[in-house]
């Protein structure tokens, strides 16, 4: 499963419940010292068990780098590769999947692609767990970016009909990014984060689940990053965050909105902040033609309620093909959007790093 | 500029005032007779100068095969290679953008990307005449999707804040597709056509413009087409379809109406159509884990207003440095949507005859 | 036909007698004015129909620019595309060779991939003649690379048994390539070069065809450009190398007769000249490890004989499958040495202007 | 490090004494069983320690699959990842090669290429010790190949002066293949094997290194398997065999020796074999135009002696800019082209497997 950048390739392998899961980075610079703790700390916003919105699985999720370091911990120019052990994972709470395929879950079109060989122990190479080595790759990268001047950040912009505050386009700063990485819970508004927890709560005793959205800010690049037609950034940043299991949309500067407005309420004035050519306004999200404008680069990222609920389901009997009712035991997530927020975050990295590496 | 699929690869060349436009399709099944009528049609629906809400520019838009093809039109394995030839071109009128950008055009990306030498008349590689290659390399796919039983269509879903109806995204036909297509104005209730052509004219008539939605739909896929994390199939839609000049948002499905929704309405409930293992409802437009399902796949792309609009807007002089105001002369689309519709199914048809082929 | 480099993708088109052929250059540097007399002189290296060594037709080859050229003639950022129009083009000649393959010709092979629809005229894609947009895409990479003080050249080190001196791995100079590049037949050593000429001609008084080799070099690389397993420089250099129609073999350095040496006689030592590190001997090529080492860039290529013999040939009736004899028609090149210089000179220059820009 | 197939990617990553080396195999057919114990005993002929002509450090080599597999070792469409954890690693010896480079090492561009923080301990990722990893996945490949009926084999052509008997070009057999591969020392004739070790032994006493040659062959493969200019076979397999560390040529059929042959020796005329289209000799090495002809495959392989030699060396001190000796201790390999025979056939197996699956 392969992030194919210009100069940055990310291979990522696993399973849920096999062995290990890791990636490999190719391309990296040499010379840069990762900040381990920095990393952990990225991670850790990753890891599930650290509230009751998240799953009980208790994953470790400390990567032990098998090869792109020398011995002090510097990237020596060899592909990078990170590795995460699995450890408490209970097959047998999936075997009857592959036979009586989950609603809405990739059980059925996974054993149509594979075969009866597929691995469909939760959920194998599709479970949210391969975003793991995504954000080893991806927290490497926004280290690498912080030292180029650019700062990544996101926060929950909606859980099912709540919403968080948006980012300003124009005046998002590097410290409403930071502050928003403290938050356990990251969200703009502290008020409108404790609506989100009662609307996931709310899911979670009801044995449902409920969707929600991430909004992602870039800082400091440059203009002009990019090109045209297929070589447009938006492209690549689309396709990064599309990866992203339960994703289902992504739009950049206004997005859908933009759909319903007039070109004079949309088009962004030029004018001069100190030296720097900037716009007025920044409905454009900071991409014009397929490139960066210079302001703050800003995208939504849509997430579908997870298909593991509590409730008795309907579904088919692949084996009888009559149907049956289905009902999913263990605990499961009832929304996936907080832990998304650094994947969000990972894959934007990894697209714009791959991009300045490459201008 | 190259679409880079699993085994097809599209190189488009061109800049809108440059001698010529084209594409070399890399990958395509040798044996194909190419439909010259059905793509003439096709491209047709793409051209200008159809109706009021199209720019006056005349293009001719018929390709010449340079390659590709043996002495009968069948496809002989060499790379296909179409090229259109530029005609009406007055680029005096192009000439004062490279030092007063346009507001929310690639004009002032593109130089800072470029340098000096970059070709900034008629929006250069960034114009949306670029789609016109795109047309033909995926006008060949559509045919060649066709004969593998897959149908790809689109309407325009909505114009500023008039709305089409929706595909019905469990009963949509075939018929269906082929009925919007004969349109001259593509959309599924004419009534509705005709709301968002005088929202069209409106704009025209303000010296505005404005955005849409369009929406596509692909039937006959088999399940299972597609793959995980990276090599997902809605991260290859949603490059193509971000690739398109204007878009400013993709997604998939209820895409991000499915954030507000619980799982327990979102969740496609398995069951039997006959022989074939269909869902009941279809939330996720086809597509779960990456991958396809067998049912309509179905996606939604947003368009920004055109920012060539005739009212004064304020820009920033380059040169002087000093704020300005520019009025753009000449005849534009004060609408990109209705052209852009066999553009997105053309994306759309590359990107899935791309994963039949490797499949 | 793609040529897929870091930065550099070379989307080659066309069949022999085609409407035309020609190159599409994605990734190359904008502000670069193409001195459009040296790549005519470049292309007319290549060009048929100089001496008598050389097939009779008559080509052109003057390519012309369709994009990635602004109105000065500067490159403006856009893809590159070259095309030259097929003239002199005698179909007729061919009809046979679908049923009746030639000997160690594409016919066959190109039949059973590509089926019946396959394009056998004039070699199709498979034509020498594909190497000119080859040379369209090379000779600018030349210009660029000369720019950044790299100077690629090549020489005819062998026709037949008939040998020309090599380069000196350790002092070979820009002039002595400039030298062999003015040379109407490129040798080191005239006098070699006229017992080259004379193997040639007995050739094809014969009605038969000779082999041949040709040395590359490559002067002022930089130290450390290329990397480790697949990313070492010979596999890039090899597989352009390799592309070159009748090519069957490529070795860099002391190349096969450095396994019959001993390490005491093969190894490089390391020393000073002036500032720079250098090696006292070059029997690496200029390549130690899959990078550059500073010193020359020596590799050198064998071909074939061409399969086109003027004698009568046993083959096959694929449609009688009885055995048959074939009389070749037309005049053809007894030896396709000569013309491939400037071919191996372009596909060096490509992998080499492809790493800098990706350095 | 990646070999980018049309289908299959191999991620390549590790430094000889980092962690663990290993690689990630990305698009491998599911529903394929490994077997473990043929993979072991293929693996083992390339690990060191086997006799006096190896390398006495100790590798275990037995890759830990981290993922790709199902409970059952089946392959689950997961990417493939193999680990192999260093052992005996004594950094210590490497100390002073970056300062004082040892010649016709990497030590010295690798410097140049990664800077301070190189690892160059044992040769970091330029280690021969990396060609491991592809032994995990070309082993793979091979038993997949074997399924479709292609055999890959190979032999030592030649150590130094001493040379093996050559492939049958026309007849050689899987039996043949198979025999080779079951001596300890891979040879067609066992009285040249003792030559072979015999100059080796000999190398080892004078604390020197030898070079030498490797064939090898594909049998089986179906006729139309590769393409025109970039896409031809020839260059696929010459990137992956260059790819090999200490290779310095390759070529296919008679290869060099078809420089000197006329046309008329060289052609190799088609006959029939049964039903079978096929060709009295074999001079093409079973490819023609970029493409299999249906006949044995065949190539050879250059290695230059290893540059590790016992012998005192000339050599710069990179830090006082002084010329200096340098003896390098340890125990190193006297030659590496016993060792290497699998690797080529990993390497040959990759691409046409790779090739197999993308037809």
């Amino acid at each position: 499963m392969l992030f194919r950048g210009k100069k940055l390739t990310v291979s990522v392998f696993g399973q849920s419940h096999g062995p290990a899961i890791g990636a490999v980075v190719d391309g990296l610079p040499s010379g840069f010292r990762i900040d381990q703790n920095a990393l952990q700390a990225f991670m850790a916003r990753r890891a599930p068990g650290q509230g009751k919105y998240a799953t009980a699985r208790k994953e470790g999720d400390l990567p032990e780098f098998l090869s792109g370091l020398n011995e002090q911990g510097i990237t020596c120019g060899a592909p990078l590769c990170g590795v995460i052990r699995n450890g408490d994972t209970r097959s047998r709470d999936y075997d009857q999947f592959s036979r009586i395929p989950r609603p809405s879950h990739a059980d059925y079109p996974a054993k149509v692609r594979y075969g009866e060989s597929v691995d469909i122990r939760g959920g194998g190479p599709f479970s949210g767990r391969l975003t793991a080595p995504v954000c080893i790759a991806g927290g490497v990268a926004l280290q690498m970016l912080r030292e180029k001047g650019v700062h990544v950040g996101a926060h929950i912009a909606s859980i099912g009909s709540q919403r968080d505050l948006r980012f300003d386009p124009v005046r998002v700063s590097e410290e409403d990014l930071e502050a928003i990485a403290q938050n356990g819970f990251p969200t703009i508004s502290p008020e409108m984060g404790e609506e989100m927890l009662a609307e996931i709560e709310n899911a979670r005793k009801a044995g449902d689940s409920v969707g929600g959205t991430v909004e992602a800010a870039a800082l400091g690049l440059p203009a002009g990053i990019g090109g045209a037609l297929f070589e447009g950034l938006e492209s690549a940043l689309a396709a990064a965050c599309m990866a992203i299991p339960a994703v289902r949309g992504v739009e950049f500067g206004d997005g859908f909105f933009a759909a319903i407005l007039k070109g004079s309420q949309h088009n962004d004035a030029y004018t001069l902040s100190g030296d720097r050519v900037v716009t007025r306004t920044n409905h454009a999200g900071g991409l014009v033609g397929g490139m960066t404008t210079g302001m703050p680069l800003i995208l939504r990222v849509a997430f579908k309620p997870t298909p593991s609920i509590g409730m008795p389901q309907r579904t088919l009997d692949l084996e009888t093909r009559q149907e049956t009712e289905l009902t999913i035991h263990g605990r499961h997530d009832p929304c996936v959007v907080p832990r998304a927020v650094p994947v969000v975050e990972a894959m934007v990295a990894l697209v714009l790093l791959d991009e300045l590496l490459s201008a």
